[in-house]
């Protein structure tokens, strides 16, 4: 089993795990409470855009582990589909003038799209943004998220599918987003860690509430659930990963809360259960 | 893609599916609806006990599908475990009282005991009730559970799991139960359903509500969500399977409602979307 944590070097927030607060709060906070980084989700980084925001976090010290979130490249239509690409070139030149080193993509799933469909339209979507990406410096992190979300979110719902994504898609841009969350449950996940060595782009944690009383912002703080989260830590670094650790929590229950005091909280966690 | 379904003979309801009803009310409802097939949950047995209800239920005209069910042998402790098997062991009694030919296994989780363990202490759960099965005539089916109930319900999630476990355990009298609403999502169904030629002992179908409101009780009647129903029964059958199609729909919001109506809607679903 991996060590314990010994500082905060590693730490990263999204700033949807603090969604109440703006940019500007968050980044304020998050300097304040000595946490070095920070992904920014397209809806905070709206308000400000991307050149004033990358000053502003460039200013408080903070580094920028990634932009949330990309993807959702599936549709009926393709007029839509095309949407899609086009949004994602948008978000891909943000995250470069943001200084984002990566894009997280939420693939996409359509109830009106068969599952085979679906995944093929991801495939397609994900290779025509592959030379945007390269000549803008920033890398596609596909992320696997739990099958609860086949509905509308995404079809690619295990890391071995996003694996096979990476290998058939074959470029030094596309890898993996490893999240505790989506894949803990998966018995071949160990294995399908290794896999992905040298492709895991970004690693987020959190934890598996009990019970879970909503699908989509019920989830717990480290060590509150019950995802071995250490122990796939130590896979994910077995690969060679040193990056960030990125806390990504959604949570009605905390967000209603005092924010200040929940980053306190996810410090003391992150130190203790990651 | 298979033909449409042109009659109820093999339509089953699962007493959980019409929930508020007692046995002798959902045996009375399905008989004058024309459902020849039944699946009794235990906490529809208990006030009877399996010999009334057999009467009942033979009386009535109807064939009993299935005893749901039994399973949860994973525990932190050993007593809690011997006890699950031991409660098992009385199941497969009833089952076999009842005259049914099945017995559906939830197979366990617990977030106190690491995944690996829990897959283990369920094997060997199953194992060890092989011989009494046998002895009883009862099938033991292995329900894969979605990854949301990895928690606390099941740590089988995936059919590629079950089937492994089947092949481990080596009993004609240890197959899966095939459901719809815990497999839609997996790239890798249509393969692990050709794998369990012979074994599928029972298939389960209701359908994925967009969007899920409750991760328990919030099921749809078969069309009235995403998942291709009629599709998967095509790889069920093209397996040889030919046994009843168990309508399995736990939902607050049908439950609230009167439950003659709602087994209308049951055989419209079925004859038009399964």
């Amino acid at each position: 089993m991996a060590s314990k944590i010994d500082d905060l070097s590693r730490l990263c927030i999204h700033t949807a795990t603090t969604n109440p607060l703006s940019l500007e709060e968050a980044v304020a906070a998050y300097a304040d409470a000595g946490v070095p980084y920070i992904t920014v989700w397209e809806h905070h980084l709206k308000p400000l855009g991307a050149k004033k925001a990358a000053k502003l976090i460039q200013d408080a010290g903070l580094k920028v582990a990634s932009l949330c979130r990309g993807g959702f490249f599936v549709a009926a239509g393709a007029q839509a589909r095309q949407d899609a690409i086009n949004h994602n070139r948008h978000l891909i030149d943000a995250a470069a003038e943001l200084g984002a080193p990566v894009l997280v993509l939420v693939c996409g799933a359509d109830p009106d799209v068969e599952m085979p469909v679906a995944r093929q339209q991801i495939a397609d979507g994900i290779h025509a943004l592959d030379k945007h990406a390269q000549e803008r410096g920033v890398k596609l992190a596909i992320e696997p998220l739990h099958p609860m979300y086949a509905d509308t979110r995404s079809a690619i719902n295990t890391l071995d599918q996003a694996n096979n994504l990476v290998m058939a898609l074959d470029s030094k841009y596309i890898g993996v987003a490893v999240d505790v969350y989506h894949l803990w449950w998966d018995p071949f996940l160990r294995a399908e860690i290794k896999r992905a060595t040298g492709t895991i782009f970004a690693f987020h944690v959190c934890d598996w509430r009990v019970p879970t009383r909503d699908l989509l912002n019920d989830r717990a703080l480290m060590g509150a659930g019950c995802i071995p989260v250490r122990q796939i830590r130590e896979w994910v670094e077995d690969t060679g990963f040193d990056g960030p650790i990125e806390v990504e929590i959604f949570s009605e229950e905390e967000w209603g809360k005092d924010q200040g005091r929940w980053i306190k909280r996810i410090k003391t966690a992150y130190m203790k259960s990651v």
